[in-house]
């Protein structure tokens, strides 16, 4: 067994630097619920007639977090957000739901709101019960002292097999009026999509109505962290939540009602930057990796058909692992391909690595030079380009290759 | 990185011995193609009026010899198999369907028979052209050394990265005549369902119209290759073909004209059983692996629905991490449930490890003890069994473990 690199080769050398959201405040402990000396408990505490926004995993073994703020964002209303890392609550039955209860109960009480205000998201080891006695007394004394310049020490609580904090800001005018768009997630490990992928939350002052938050967030979901991908496992706890307090208003932001207005694009264009910025974090964090891979796909039938196809690609044990060896094999992308189910014409088939063109019309390429594309296997950043020849759709997928770090780290995850 | 195993811990302590079939024989040589001092290529030789069905790979990027052998296998007619290992003939354009040309031509001569009578594989790298000049000229000599009692030295010539070639023979009565049905078959990494994952052949002396082969092949292939994967990953290559030479009529087997007959029941089970175990020797040579896995699915609503909830456990990379840590992480089964897409009732599913349930009525079972399980976890063998709680149907599928040799014979497998 490898020796373990303690950080992704991709760690940001300097994080970025989240100004604070007029509405946001952020406190966080060591609660001890399995990590020592770390922090594992965060509170959000969100200013009154915040809306909000979620999409969530789609495994029918769903979290019972999950499963609560499925309830909650009916209401489309939010004041409090609490996330524990190190325990998912997940597959956790009766006691599951009562943990989840007694989280909401503190939280009520700690920031003075409805329950249906409370949002919740556990990660770590499914399965174990998640004893919420032993943080959400807690919650009471960081509500008071929640702080707004918090970003960072927020995004570290929710951590687990990360190996950085994944931050991202964005700035946009909706009409004259500038309003920030702040972002954290976490994930490394059991990352794929169909749904969310991870814990993400994503706060601005906009002051924008819940029902439009939340058709912004699932068409920008579809292109950002359901085209990014680690090891193809779907989680039971998978949750992105937006968050706007709306405090933009008061310095005369205007109202937009409808998702579709014009007024919106400037803020759906940055929405989908920061999302997009944090899907391809989290593809860099992923276990074990030695190198980020892009898989773009041209040329398909329609953009599903695209995406299915690099995502078979950037999913495939065998294709994954060759890119950790710095072999040029090609020959498992056209496998990879053939295997996603989707048209495409072998004969036309052509595939590049980098700048090289391997294959062309369905054979090797004339030019190709296995020295040059094994020497261009040695960056760290690898982008792979395949044309189906079937069509004009094309999807970008966002991946890592497939490392003795990643068995490591997944066969001794919990001894 | 690790020492690799040079033999999977599965490989039989002594081969089984296969008996001749009347009407069939093989001869080997080393053609040099890719490996050096061991043998590459196989002709198997067929009495006239043999019999053959056949089901091939699904891949959208099919070889030139699945193209081939599809084409021919509407014939239904067999005199002679081409076989090369090293190179797989695959997304090789126009010179891929020479290749097979030439190969095919010189069979014809060799055997005497029609160029439909001929069927070919190739297995090894794809998209490096396959240079048949270097080899077919070796039909004609191979043709007249064919010696009936050769089934194991033809299983070596087939080999990959496989560690040990994989045999089996059964026999059964048809009507009161005894037949003989001997397979043998190649696969290690890029194995998975959809369709045949692999180089099989199977060849038997009973009298069957290729219609009824062909209804018995496609039923037993559903079953058993087709419910085993070492990595999710489909090959451009997986053939399986049956080759009956009706050598048995001649001892007065009785004719059978279809495959509904109550009279081809034990044969049916015969070859049923026979693919079972070709598919589980598979599974026991995965590359890399330490450890060979049983999911056994129950109570879900179709056999479909149960094999695909199967699969998902059998293709998710962090299970199969765990597995390979002797980690009893029950958890990454109920993800893995969640993520099949397939129905299932998180409060009704019940998970077993070995003979101990560990999670019951979707939540940690009261006499859980991951001491327990945890030393159930060193065997090398191990059954997980989920109750899905949602209907009647059941299906087992059957994989590996995924580990470090994994990785390194994938990351080093061209270089």
């Amino acid at each position: 067994m490898g020796k373990i690199s303690s950080v992704s080769p991709f760690a940001p050398a300097a994080l970025v630097k989240l100004p604070p959201i007029e509405g946001v405040t952020f406190a966080t402990a060591e609660a001890g619920i399995r990590y020592k000396k770390r922090t594992d408990l965060l509170l959000a505490v969100l200013a009154k007639g915040t809306t909000v926004a979620g999409v969530l995993t789609q495994s029918q073994t769903a979290s019972a977090p999950v499963l609560a703020c499925r309830k909650h964002l009916k209401k489309g209303n939010a004041r409090a957000l609490v996330v524990n890392s190190g325990n998912a609550n997940a597959f956790t039955g009766r006691k599951g739901h009562e943990a989840v209860e007694i989280t909401v109960d503190h939280a009520v009480e700690a920031v003075g709101c409805k329950a249906h205000e409370v949002f919740v998201a556990s990660t770590g080891v499914i399965g174990e019960p998640l004893d919420a006695d032993k943080f959400a007394h807690l919650l009471g004394s960081l509500a008071k002292r929640a702080k707004p310049d918090a970003f960072e020490s927020a995004a570290r609580a929710i951590m687990t097999t990360d190996t950085y904090p994944k931050l991202a800001t964005r700035t946009a005018l909706i009409g004259d009026t500038e309003v920030t768009i702040n972002g954290f997630c976490k994930g490394a490990g059991m990352i794929a999509p169909d749904m969310a992928t991870m814990l993400c939350f994503i706060f601005t002052d906009a002051a924008l109505p819940a029902d439009v938050l939340q058709d912004l967030l699932a068409e920008h979901v579809r292109t950002t962290f359901n085209c990014m991908t680690v090891d193809g496992d779907t989680s039971t706890s998978d949750t992105c939540l937006v968050f706007a307090t709306g405090a933009a208003a008061a310095r005369g932001q205007i109202s937009v009602t409808r998702s579709s207005s014009k007024k919106l694009k400037p803020f759906s264009q940055a929405l989908h930057d920061l999302m997009r910025d944090l899907a391809i974090q989290v593809a860099k964090d992923g276990e074990g990796l030695s190198k980020f891979v892009t898989f773009e796909v041209e040329d398909a039938k329609t953009w599903h058909a695209a995406r299915r196809i690099a995502l078979a690609c950037a999913n495939s044990p065998i294709l994954k692992t060759a890119i950790a060896g710095e072999d040029p094999n090609w020959g498992r992308v056209v496998m990879a391909v053939g295997k996603s189910g989707e048209a495409a014409d072998r004969d036309k088939l052509t595939i590049w690595f980098g700048p090289y063109c391997v294959a062309r019309d369905g054979e090797r390429a004339i030019e190709y030079d296995e020295k040059t594309v094994a020497a261009y296997m040695k960056n760290r950043e690898i982008v792979i380009r395949v044309s189906v020849g079937v069509g004009k759709a094309a999807a970008t997928v966002w991946t890592c290759d497939l490392t003795h770090d990643y068995v490591s780290i997944n066969a001794d995850y919990r001894s």
